[in-house]
């Protein structure tokens, strides 16, 4: 633990000076405090002083002129460096204090700094930022050009764990080169963890400090110094968003999405009209609970009572679906907030994202006086099948299932609906959250975390309003739903403009990456990617291992599902003699076995079963690809058959591995594939990437979250 | 030009004494003779000597005995280096000579090198080796960590140019420090980019050198000095592979993609047998050259009459397709080259795959004897749609286009042609390669050149048999049509065992990654892309210039496009301002013009017509990218409909431009891409990603043939 009045008390007087930086001693004390070496140093006021100083601290030594009327000490002839006796120290004094002299006669002269001075060493780079989407972060990289121009850096939250800042020093590119290369010996990576702990925890402790560099720290066998300390100070990186409660979430959350009734502001009888589509889905959906159009001009739509004001409607009402134009939600929303709807839902455009943020902060302002949550602006609704929810104004969604999705984006909205219908995808929701307003990835996350009919979350995303909430949500809840987001805006970004080394490397991409990946996150590479996860993952059983075995038909794609495997992470299984033995049984002599396991092309079903049986059967074996080839012999059908049938066959015993098929076939295989993925078999025609990255991203997410 | 004969007389040197690699001063030498600097160096037989030299060569030094009796310098107290002024020459000559003298009484003592030492300058390596696959390479990277940790190198094939070596220094990963970083002067790259053709050309004149390691390679501001050289001699790097000339390749060819009669030996009446099923296709497939059966126990089957051996066919016969076992092929092998046939397609298995090498080269050595060339054996057989050619046990193929495709595995052949089936892709010939004992891609990419049929090429492949010959061959045909190689065992490779630092880095997926696009190929990352790239690019247009131009729906499209652009390598040109006021003409106000232009989601049919003619009509445009929203306002088919029919118009006033279009929306977007893949507008539903990638293939192919 940190020396925080120490910090104070320099911090104090930063602020009391009006100053938004500290000075190199005030950021080498603001360090040690926190546990971070920096270089031995101790102010001498004789030559004599000097040189004990010296022969204490150990050579070679620094000397620095201590002034406050001197700024730029170098060009004072203030600085001597590379001083490597007791004779060059003791003149170096004297001639230190002479320069100053005849620099600036007026100067007063405090006395002379003695600085231990680093020979060796390997440079590293560690700092702190303040991040506008996750507040404090600590980066991590090797100092000089591998920093500057291969971008080897790697980003966390502040404060992070040992374990975390181990994963940091070991995470970068270039992370051998601190394990000793060329014979060196290694960097002691426990005191480089330890620089990045403490600077982690200072800057959680005193949030003011929005950029710290340690640039270089020297990293050496014995331990690592930071050589150069740059703080600045900033009051605005103290603030922190607005943040409800878990129970708070969870309250609205709850009527939000299993609502008992639900009022539609706007709904129209007129075809065409987004208040009519609204009403139709959810009337047509087969939602159970109340509807209430709200039409002042209307006594009744689609067979349902209208009202001309939500205030009219009897009893209680949790929603409000708005199908107003933007100027009219203000006054409406008003009058839904008196009637103490847990949700509105703002699906009209014309707010935040056409420049009238006036008018949604207005809308926020009415919401949070009235308790009320927003969905949206600008959305096209959502959906949740178990209550046959259709709030929206496209097309309801009817198959049920485990996938929770949601789309910053309409247009991605339209997509994710798009290929779900057409994979027939069990969904369990589907949310859009525009401009986010207010609800956003969080609450839907806390929501879908406690809610029984969701197993996967997959979210699409630009920004988040709050990057360390979404973090700290997602970590928690990914450690039993697998959560997998696809971040749009990955490469437009530019570098901003930053105040430090830290802060220039900061603001890419990587900080999105690291972080997210840190949270326990699946980050899908595109968007057919997320929705391809989304699909897949739930139906996989949760590998207990890491021994991945391939048994194909086909040479060639046995080769290419070997590279898949290595895209992906996958450590495909040294098969043990005995397990070869036992394979070779059913493979024809001049088939392969090793892994790929190549029964080659010829074969009939049995030997295809026969193997998978054994791969199902080994305990050492953990997860299955299979590469099928369309012959006569084996059609595409009778293989999706067998394979259902052995795969069955096992789950029955209570055997559940993860099992992915690549068909390389005539036409037949997409209907082959679509009836093993009826079955719980990832399958995919005339790709062997794609079934190999659905498991990949399985083990991903198990290994995060600690299932393995 | 090198000076060959100064490098012939140490080679001979070299090649009497019976010695595997050259000393240092040999290897200097030979450097020398190729216009590669080493450092300046002097022979010294006294002290005085020694100062002189050092002073005309400029200090520091470096002093080392010469003497053919020590060969451990250092440990005979032989070297002194970082020698600064005249005093420390002059005592460190006596010192070396006493030193060596004291280590051993008996040494010839020839005199002191004196040698020009660098103290700085960024440290490269550059090498050449004798890759088993691509022959002499060249190989450049940063000295030091980066080349050793994060394996920044890449390689060409020798003897390199100045536009490709040059190409080498701009093309590693770190090349920002070689272009000066942190205030330092760039280096001079002309003089690397003369290290590095000096180089190749030497290792061309000089097969037998099978590798060269300069390291490292001293680059400044004013030069490069290749410091440590160090040589490798054995006569057996400078074999080469036996080549056919382009005339015979195309005479056998021609034969065997459109023969006037085919034999099939082993033709059976019998269904289920591949004699049968070829027999089949061949008729069924609307061939309409002569067919003739082979079988001694037949008269007839399928109608044509049979022979007991082809020597009993009246007439020529261009092609015979064996469907016997893998035993019985050198026999009817003797009797079709005697009836001297053109090919000889070996669709049996049983060779060199299953460990059968002698039958395979017993095989390939009749084939020589009688001047037929083989296909396979261990294949599926060919298709060739323009003469309705299926000579193949899988099912015949109708689709005709300007696609062929090649793979080396029957696997992957199937899934060729289901997706081809699937897409309908236009296909001129599909091809399996097989074993590849003798015809291999660079004949099949020979053929395809020169057939108007055909327009682009797609080869998966696992290795190369001559892949320099691959190389060429490629890089001549991509100029003309493109070509798209998926290499498959990517990531299988481990490093291979090498006596020089180059070596170690050779031998690695780089190798082929660069050659391959040093040739003009587009490389496909995996199957399905192989697939997506065929079937997508010959359908685009040659783009005219680099200007991409997003217009969207979605917004959140527009981002993932945008993002897909930079993965592609696509430059989203930047709007000028009479273009900008352009667009907002027909996008609503709160649409965004730049760049994607956002047109926003409610739009009417009229606003994605009136951009997209816009797109088309202004030259400073060079290619669209469309992101479509499904909205009840322009529907799927009325989107789909409306953009064929304006690219179709502006097409009419010779207006080419690409086109590519993602679909965002309910099931209905599949059949409008559908419609879209028909009018040559290349469309995916449910991804950003893939259309974009095709249009990056598309322009990677374009940059390489020099047509932007």
């Amino acid at each position: 633990m940190g020396d925080r009045a120490a910090v104070e008390r320099i911090l104090d007087r930063v602020a009391a000076e009006g100053r938004s930086s500290l000075t190199a001693p005030e950021g080498r004390a603001v360090c040690e405090a926190y546990g971070i070496p920096t270089p031995a140093e101790r102010l001498a006021t004789t030559a004599e002083e000097a040189v004990a100083h010296a022969e204490a601290i150990g050579l070679p030594v620094v000397l620095k002129i201590v002034s406050p009327d001197i700024l730029h000490k170098t060009e004072a002839g203030g600085v001597l460096v590379g001083l490597t006796d007791v004779d060059a120290i003791s003149r170096g004094f004297t001639q230190i204090v002479d320069n100053v002299r005849a620099y600036d006669a007026g100067a007063r002269i405090l006395g002379v700094q003695v600085q231990q001075m680093f020979t060796t060493g390997q440079e590293v780079i560690i700092g702190a930022v303040t991040d506008p989407t996750f507040g404090k972060i600590v980066a991590f990289g090797l100092g000089g050009v591998l920093v500057e121009v291969l971008k080897d850096v790697t980003f966390r939250l502040a404060p992070t764990s040992t374990a975390d800042a181990l994963s940091m020093v070991d995470g970068i590119q270039a992370a051998e080169i601190l394990r000793g290369v060329r014979g060196s010996d290694p960097v002691d990576r426990d005191a480089l963890a330890a620089v990045i702990t403490g600077l982690g925890e200072l800057v959680t402790d005193f949030p003011q400090l929005s950029e710290v560099d340690l640039n270089p720290v020297l990293a050496t066998p014995a331990g690592a110094t930071a050589v150069d300390v740059r703080i600045l100070v900033d009051p605005e990186a103290a603030k922190t968003p607005h943040r409800f409660t878990q129970d708070e979430i969870l309250a609205a959350m709850n009527r939000i999405m299993k609502p008992s009734a639900v009022a539609v502001i706007g709904a129209s009888a007129e075809a065409g009209k987004i208040g009519n589509s609204i009403m139709k889905n959810l009337v047509d959906g087969g939602y159970a609970g109340e509807i209430h159009p709200i039409n002042p001009k209307a006594a009744e739509i689609l067979d349902r009572k209208a009202y001309p004001s939500i205030a009219d409607v009897p009893g209680d009402v949790d929603v409000a679906v708005f199908a107003i134009p933007a100027k009219f939600v203000p006054a409406a929303l008003e009058e839904a907030g008196k009637k103490g709807v847990a949700g509105a839902v703002l699906i009209p455009s014309g707010f935040g994202e056409t420049g009238n943020i006036e008018l949604q902060d207005e809308v926020v302002a009415i919401a949070r006086r009235h308790g009320v949550r927003i969905l949206g602006p600008n959305i096209y609704g959502y959906y949740y099948t178990p209550e046959n929810l259709s709030a929206t104004f496209c097309t309801p969604y009817d198959v049920k299932g485990g996938v929770a999705l949601t789309s910053q984006s309409g247009g991605i909205g339209m997509a994710i609906l798009g290929f779900s219908r057409s994979a027939k995808m069990g969904v369990s929701s589907i949310v859009g959250v525009g401009n986010k307003a207010d609800l956003d990835e969080d609450d839907l996350l806390t929501f879908f975390e406690h809610d029984a009919n969701t197993e996967l979350i997959a979210m699409h995303l630009e920004d988040l309003k709050d990057g360390r909430s979404f973090a700290e949500t997602a970590k928690r809840v990914s450690k039993r739903k697998p959560v997998v987001v696809l971040k749009a805006g990955r490469t437009a970004q530019g570098a901003k403009a930053a105040g430090s080394h830290t802060g220039a490397l900061a603001g890419n991409d990587k900080v999105y990456d690291d972080i997210l990946r840190q949270s326990g996150v699946i980050r899908a590479p595109g968007l057919n990617d997320l929705l391809g996860y989304a699909r897949g993952i739930p139906l996989l059983p949760t590998p207990n291992g890491e021994n991945v075995v391939i048994i194909t038909g086909a040479g060639g794609s046995g080769v290419l599902l070997s590279d898949a495997c290595v895209d992906n992470g996958l450590s495909l299984m040294e098969i043990p003699p005995d397990l070869d033995t036992a394979f070779r049984k059913f493979i024809p002599p001049f088939g392969a076995a090793g892994n790929p396991v190549d029964i080659t092309g010829g074969e009939p079903p049995s030997t295809y079963r026969n193997t998978i049986a054994l791969g199902l059967e080994d305990d050492r074996i953990h997860a299955l690809i299979l590469g099928y080839w369309h012959t006569i012999v084996t059609s595409p059908m009778v293989f999706a058959e067998l394979v259902s049938e052995v795969v069955e066959e096992y789950r029955a015993k209570g055997v559940y591995k993860p099992v992915v098929a690549s068909l390389s076939g005539d036409v037949e295989v997409e209907e082959a594939a679509g009836y093993l993925y009826d079955h719980g078999i990832v399958a995919y025609p005339y790709t062997t990437e794609k079934p190999v990255a659905v498991l990949g991203a399985k083990y991903r997410w198990a290994r995060a979250a600690g299932l393995l």
